[in-house]
């Protein structure tokens, strides 16, 4: 039996604890401050509220200050704060981490520096620590299309758990993997991370298809939805991850399968950033859509914002040719500089459809 | 202006009416012998009754003992009718067509002979006409993801015209294209087609993700859907597609952006024959599935009976490796030879979750 202590109780994080606790592992959730009414609940009820769940036995609660004492005696360790906590959590595990510990973190998205130079999020949590600590742990990640609430319950969720080294992948997805959780492994951590970012964006897109026949109204009918506008939009997608690869050092194959298609798949199909994005295609700017969902995290719109400027930025000093990522461009401009949605449909698909 | 005189009524036929009155051109549309009530009422009223629209002005209406007529003077010419009809196409287009004319497909499927070797459908179509006409015709084919109806209202649409002769296709995009309607050219006629057959397919297994919470009722719950499952059978498709490029002689690359990709994404949403999935995946052998859906065309089911039993005689003289098509294959398992939905999860993915 392992024990996992986790900084973060999103429910991604605590969904975790289903597969951990069918394979009869124990998961010490730690809340961050934003969390203190989760832990608050899961200490009282069991129930994590924004799941609806009951967590499994063997799950326990710990507020941000019970932190050391849920590290006490653990050397697997879960970053499930999301990509906006990602420099925060990394600072706190460097006082919580002792050598020799595993790391696996959840949050997907991309750092920038003022060149436009992306990096991936395990790195940006990994170089909080400071280097010689960080030099005796390890740093992996979990990717994949895999909706919270889904596992936590159970139902069939194929995963990709990313990292530099093989065998402590091989490590973790024992740990993890059970009849309903299934578990790849992946050592392209910047390709599978990229496709991890990357994916949110497009997604953020895919709300547009909804949005626009929103702003039809009556006009639309009741018959004819706009799937092919969102297709035309998924398969962009589809080419531009792969450029991604190009220009990351990523696989070029990487996005086939469950890191990029697949997850861009589940990630289309609804959500807060969906939502924003269907707002959008009906005609509001961002900022008026960002106006009506107050409070709410997201991740997608977040990201088109620092990987569009470091694509406008790398295109500048010439890294990037100005003809790539024709949709993430667009997307940027809708979401970065609070232009109206309009497709450039003739910069899409290369020449022959299929990105060539 | 020109005009173009198709054979087969159906309802994607008719709605490229819809780009092609928008440049000027005209359609003299001919029905088969199902169609005789479709002409009827177009005649009649304009209406098409299975799109639920009235035609554009300029598209004309003919039964089949008409063809004749509508074919003279024409040299631009489209098989409408669907999988089940080419040949007989053919056969009719053998006595109408005249040499120097131009062909476009609209048929999605493939053929098998005895041993399993595969034909796309334009081919077969073409192979009903004797030798020395066929020589002096062209054949060409439509692909990508384009719902008939959206087509028809305007809807934005991204297509990929296939065939062997670039020219012919710049022609034929000339005709169709339009800002709502946006045509791409790829001459790998073989991969586009391959595609266009084996997303039918997939898009069967789409429909499990919902059957399986049918037959959990209830137990369900009413907050949690099956999307990681239904993106990972999306995510093991995108692999696959590219598995077909291999054994067929399609440009690996081929399946990116819309003939692979985006087609798959459109028509996994939803159809007659994503619905026989969703009865498959709630418990019914497909037989009992079939047997509620009386007289409905069910093309990507057929589709998986011919490419899967063609995929089981290569595989048994070695021409293919047992471990390649794991979803296709129990997509044949599951329709082809009436057993239950029982994903083989572990033989998905290659090693790596991308299919490596």
């Amino acid at each position: 039996m392992a024990t996992i202590a986790v900084l973060g109780a999103g429910i991604m994080a605590s969904a975790l604890a289903t597969p951990l606790a069918d394979n009869g592992h124990q998961m010490r959730l730690v809340g961050t401050h934003l969390d203190r009414d989760i832990i608050d609940s899961i200490k009282s009820t069991g129930v994590h509220p924004n799941l609806g769940l009951k967590l499994p036995e063997g799950t326990t609660a710990h507020q941000l200050e019970e932190a050391a004492e849920a590290f006490e005696g653990v050397d697997l360790v879960m970053s499930g704060v999301n990509s906006f906590g990602v420099r925060w959590a990394g600072e706190q595990l460097a006082s919580l981490l002792r050598p020799g510990m595993h790391v696996i973190a959840l949050a997907k998205g991309m750092e920038a520096d003022d060149e436009g130079n992306l990096t991936i999020l395990p790195r940006v949590l990994a170089n909080q620590i400071p280097e010689d600590l960080r030099s005796q742990l390890t740093f992996s990640a979990i990717a994949g299309p895999s909706i919270a609430g889904e596992v936590a319950v159970h139902r069939h969720t194929a995963v990709v758990f990313t990292g530099e080294n093989a065998e402590v992948l091989e490590m973790w997805r024992g740990l993890f993997a059970t009849e309903h959780y299934h578990v790849w492994t992946n050592t392209d951590f910047v390709g599978v991370e990229v496709c991890a970012a990357t994916k949110n964006c497009y997604a953020f897109g895919a709300g547009f298809m909804s949005g626009i026949l929103d702003a039809m109204g009556e006009a639309a009918g009741d018959r004819y939805v706009n799937f092919n506008y969102g297709a035309a939009l998924f398969g962009q997608a589809s080419i531009e991850m792969i450029q991604f690869m190009d220009l990351m050092g990523g696989k070029p194959t990487t996005p086939l399968g469950l890191p990029g298609i697949g997850d861009c798949f589940v990630t289309s199909m609804g959500g807060r950033n969906v939502k924003c994005g269907r707002l959008v295609g009906s005609g509001l700017s961002f900022s008026e859509a960002r106006a009506q969902m107050p409070g709410v995290t997201l991740e997608g719109a977040a990201a088109i914002k620092v990987i569009g400027e470091a694509l406008v930025k790398q295109t500048e000093r010439g890294a990037v040719a100005p003809e790539k990522f024709p949709l993430l461009r667009h997307l940027y401009e809708v979401v970065g500089l609070d232009q109206a949605v309009n497709v450039p449909w003739d910069t899409f698909f290369g020449s022959n459809g299929s990105g060539e």
